[in-house]
């Protein structure tokens, strides 16, 4: 086990729990009780039941983000379970504390069947502003995400989308860094789950708001059985709706060929996958990023020897680190302070413009900022809200 | 509106939000990242997938309680639904942290179907220690309650217990204050709703544990319609079960029929249905407890007029007011520590005679001691953790 691991184990047997609640104000006196309880309580009670909205106003709604999940993916351990989960969901809610000020809860689901997940978050979404759903295998994800879409709170898969914001943020800046433009770029997307879908789809995105972005040329995304093409007799409903969007040129094969065409590279699929000669079979100053996590799918040092002009990883211990830190506390702050209904692309089309800009001179070490760089937040929350 | 109302929708409007949530160690640095969050935090998951129960340890799973309603009869208003419901559900999670230091959280839910409420509840179990429901009506409420016995941590109505327990210990004081015996008490309950029939329940309880408390000779409870006896044939399936341990004479009629043979009126109802001379219909030094909110069955002042020898209620402004916060801080603390997976008669009737012994010398306007008053929830805590 490694180091990293024990220690954590040790800071978590301490802490028995990461995150606590904590009351906004005294309960000393009798007075005190007849304010914040009852009979005073009824006050605010009537005055909702009245105007439904005023819960925004009159309770904690306004800044509690669910953070849910069935601990059917969670990091790279696979299905450990909804109580094997809780750690990862509470460190997750002490990220939206300290980055964004929003009070996140674990809600960990003793199911993983996507009707009883979406009655679940259903039922209980009352008492929050936004749910973040996290750590849900593909394709359960997509459907859990789509039907969740209109309970009047914005619903949002990190897992998905909060790479896919990064990655295009990282993928903008790179363009930058080597003098590419977004609509010449031919992007192979390795993995057809829940990132890699959502990268496919933030990138029709772009295509489909031209007055944000522009659109890229080309997206071609594989699996582990290769290119995702009409040839294919064994997609998925939600590897069948990636036709509609990408592989303009219908070509069929293994993700060597798909590189023969291609710009960038991104694997969100696993380690060691990528040889030196696949980078070489690329276009010119290929831009590759290979975020399987811990191990990517090449090193950036070979990466970087085969001719890579850029190489991001999901490593902090390597330059470029795809994080979805840099999204998640921006997004959410925005969308609830606007009280969005939705996270739309948009919003995430934004968010990974706001990224890219925090970067002034992209360059081979630097073509995303920091996930601890200062400021952040607060540019994600501006540039989101202003698209709300 | 009342003053208290206004004041206390200008304090929520203040707040918005009574709780919130805080993080018990730092993420400033990388390296706090490593360990909160990925990849350390990947150690504790791993030892969790493995041995279930370290969620204890590592997890805020051991001090956490989900505070769950779906609004249906909060507090004297009735069913004003799930957003409506938030103010009070923080409040009694702001009473959780302040008096046990357990952080609990609010689960407003948007159905009132007991097959849905009892599925979510179980699907959102693994992060809590415990589930408190709190004003969901009656008779859905037992069934809730006893369908989610078998889910493996407590879980506890607390308008049902809550308010029984210190009814019972009240009652205990009473009896000491009046020189009756609790073995010659004849009861009679108004009211069949939850909180009434958690009275008639734990005083049958009472019978149950000889070593821990003595029997009352009969109860009788009335609803609406009069006293619940086998003459009747509009009976819910919850005030049948009823019949198998109160009313062994198998009386009939109103309730004043009732109070011919009763030394104590527990009236959980609604206010000013008992007269002065209902209360002299009674044996002599009638025990009056009026605990309709905010306007009891009978005024204090009224009954002891009518030869009342005492009157709780749960009013704050009176003397010997019954107030749930005297138990569930103690008993739900008692059962976090020792990992309860119910909270059983034993512990409730432990909690109720805890709660009496706070009282020195019971007399006709110190019978149960105040909300406030120190170490109430240490010596519950104490009382009840000897029982499990």
């Amino acid at each position: 086990m490694s180091d990293y691991f024990i220690e954590s184990i040790k800071l978590h047997q301490n802490l028995k729990g990461k995150i606590g609640t904590y009351n906004k104000t005294k309960v000393e006196t009798m007075e005190d009780l007849s304010l914040v309880y009852s009979p005073g309580v009824a006050g605010p009670c009537l005055e909702i039941k009245q105007k439904p909205e005023r819960a925004y106003d009159l309770t904690m709604k306004a800044n509690t983000v669910a953070i849910v999940s069935d601990g059917s993916a969670v990091l790279g351990l696979g299905n450990i379970g909804p109580l094997a989960a809780i750690p990862v969901m509470e460190g997750k809610a002490m990220l939206f504390k300290k980055f964004a000020d929003i009070n996140a809860f674990p809600i960990c689901l003793n199911t993983e069947d996507v009707e009883e997940i979406i009655q679940t978050v259903k039922n209980i979404a009352p008492v929050f502003g936004g749910i973040n759903l996290e750590d849900i295998s593909a394709p359960r994800c997509f459907e859990i995400e789509d039907r969740l879409q209109q309970i009047g709170i914005p619903v949002f898969h990190d897992d998905q989308h909060g790479t896919a914001i990064v990655t295009l943020a990282g993928i903008i800046n790179s363009c930058k860094a080597v003098n590419k433009e977004l609509s010449e770029l031919n992007i192979v997307i390795n993995g057809a789950g829940a990132a890699g879908m959502a990268i496919a789809k933030i990138m029709r995105c772009v295509n489909q708001n031209p007055d944000m972005c522009t659109p890229v040329k080309n997206i071609i995304v594989c699996d582990s059985k290769g290119i995702i093409s009409s040839e294919r007799n064994d997609l998925t409903p939600a590897k069948k709706e990636l036709l509609g969007f990408t592989n303009s040129d219908n070509v069929s094969g293994s993700l060597q060929e798909a590189l023969k065409f291609s710009d960038v590279f991104v694997g969100v699929s696993k380690g060691n996958i990528l040889t030196e000669d696949d980078i070489k079979r690329m276009h010119k100053n290929p831009i590759i990023f290979a975020l399987a996590n811990p191990i990517p799918e090449i090193s950036p040092e070979l990466a970087l020897k085969a001719g890579a002009a850029i190489v991001a990883t999901g490593r902090s211990d390597y330059p470029n680190q795809v994080n979805n830190l840099l999204v998640f506390p921006g997004i959410f702050k925005a969308a609830l302070a606007k009280r969005a209904t939705q996270i739309t692309s948009k919003m995430k089309i934004a968010a990974a413009i706001a990224i890219a800009s925090m970067v002034e001179n992209p360059s081979q070490n630097k073509i995303i900022p920091h996930s601890l760089d200062e400021g952040i937040v607060d540019i994600v929350n501006r540039a989101v809200q202003q698209v709300i």
